[in-house]
């Protein structure tokens, strides 16, 4: 792979506009896919996403714009997706090229609803990316400030260190430090299991739990996510690191976060629809929760997972969070 | 030792108020032991401590309060310890009585500036009370949080178990869930060193870095913690556990943090002097900040503490923050 790899963003939301914004400082020209034509003719008109990180300006002549996945898919070497979980397979249902042949980095931290998959997994499967050719993008990092340009520091995974090393050269810059790892797959399902725990935190704040519960459950929800991960993957890896705990700090502190958002309206009363319909977007923990309590409680990869069973009982059997928070708060430690 | 032990608390100010507070749930008399008259007087008077967590009720007929530390001293069992180390060793002076009988629990959380000593240690070596008989009570807890009856959860830590056991048993209630270790000396660093950390936070934030950062700091915070403690005392323990991770957390990322709060002057711009003068107190971290460098740098436990170095650089070596954080950004991944 030399410097001149065309490198693809896939998405039109803010962590999309983010990663563009990070490529933008090293790449001459960057491939960027998103749905809406007006957001795509606003961009090339006003040099501005008019929905997302409005207040970033792009040089347009670096942008190679569309509206079309598979033009953009034809052109690009390493596609980077970063389009919500629950759009992804409904928005690769218009591509009708192989990706076999590309590198594939996921930014995007959620479970493919239809197949309980984390994204990675997904593409090999479903689209015969080899796992050599597949990575992840990670935080902490909040799109926002990116924006700003305040000093973040990402992650990027893939099997093959050369592929993360490359991709990480593309991301860095003044205000982006860059790390490498080849667990990919502990990257992933932390990124998704931060998720579960933001909507926990969420879910606590709104019973009314304060700042003590709060650090209790940050410090048993990185035990857990490093219990659940060791069963699916197990390999050497510090969970402390900033991919796995400062991700999880991160989400789980931000008043910001959709998935704390969306726990907090359960906690205050709200049923599961109600919040959903409220906060018109769908948080990504909610399908993640699905997923992962499926997976904790499969008997091979069986793990002690006491707040993503809360979770799952609150919105997926429908149990009162009150009680089910109370019993919670017994088997944390 | 049976249900009728005896025990004090030593100090009047927001934690005191809360230990007391906690132990009135279980013991129908309960020795507190305060400098200011005033203060006793209105708590007997008005029932609450006027100085601070003044909303909580005290029932007085259970407190045995006094202005006379040898008073209380010589009626109590267990010692509670919950005046701020600035203070201890003066405190101490009035003292005429032996402690080498007495059961001696710190909840002080810092270094006796004096002697550079954390407390537990302080009194083994000054006061010849045996370690055995030497505990600490630990967080993750905001004494805020305990006068409005905020579940929180706290650990107990004491060579000897039953020791541990049964001051645990007199803080327990419907709103404190208690865990005992034997790790006092981990807990009572980890409970020192994120003072120190807190500052680091209160500095970037007032620096101008943002969440993104918070969560990579707090990451390598904890870390750092396992490395320092390790070299000072190996054993085996969860770094993670609530007592350690949970503690770091509730101060970091708190903005009433008083540490964290004179370190965001210090990087607004305020000297060490002036953010002291202004606060009107003295952040335990400061202390704290100087006894632990000069234990990392000790050849025989050298850990790497980068976070730890630069703190110190800044509010010991009178270095600029600004280039003292550019360089530490470097050492954090």
């Amino acid at each position: 792979m030399d410097n001149k790899a065309k490198v693809a963003v896939f998405g039109g939301g803010s962590w999309a506009t983010a990663i563009v914004k990070m490529l933008s400082e090293n790449l001459d020209e960057i491939g960027w896919y998103m749905r809406s034509v007006y957001a795509k003719e606003h961009l090339l008109n006003q040099q501005h996403n008019p929905n997302y990180l409005s207040s970033v300006e792009f040089h347009t002549e670096q942008l190679k714009l569309s509206n079309d996945i598979n033009e953009i898919v034809a052109w690009a070497d390493i596609l980077i997706f970063a389009i919500p979980s629950a759009f992804l397979k409904k928005e690769l249902e218009a591509l009708n090229l192989p990706l076999s042949d590309k590198i594939v980095f996921s930014a995007i931290k959620g479970i493919v609803p239809e197949t309980g998959q984390i994204v990675g997994e997904y593409f090999n499967e479903h689209y015969q990316v080899p796992l050599e050719s597949i990575g992840v993008i990670t935080g902490p990092c909040h799109a926002e400030e990116v924006a700003l340009e305040r000093l973040s520091y990402i992650t990027v995974a893939c099997f093959d260190r050369e592929k993360a090393e490359t991709v990480a050269g593309y991301l860095r810059s003044d205000y982006i430090k860059t790390k490498i790892t080849d667990d990919i797959i502990g990257t992933e399902y932390a990124a998704v299991l931060k998720n579960i725990y933001a909507i926990a935190a969420g879910i606590a704040h709104g019973l009314g739990y304060g700042d003590n519960f709060q650090a209790v459950l940050m410090s048993n929800a990185i035990r857990e996510t490093r219990r659940f991960i060791k069963r699916i993957h197990k390999m050497k890896r510090n969970i402390n690191n900033s991919a796995y705990l400062g991700d999880l700090l991160v989400t789980g502190y931000s008043v910001f976060s959709r998935n704390r958002m969306f726990g907090n309206m359960i906690g205050k009363g709200y049923t599961v629809k109600s919040a959903m319909m409220e906060m018109n977007m769908i948080a990504e923990g909610y399908y993640a929760t699905k997923s992962a309590y499926k997976l904790a409680k499969d008997y091979k990869r069986k793990s002690r997972t006491p707040i993503l069973d809360a979770v799952y009982q609150v919105l997926y059997e429908g149990k009162d969070p009150m009680p089910v928070f109370k019993k919670l708060t017994e088997k944390l430690d």
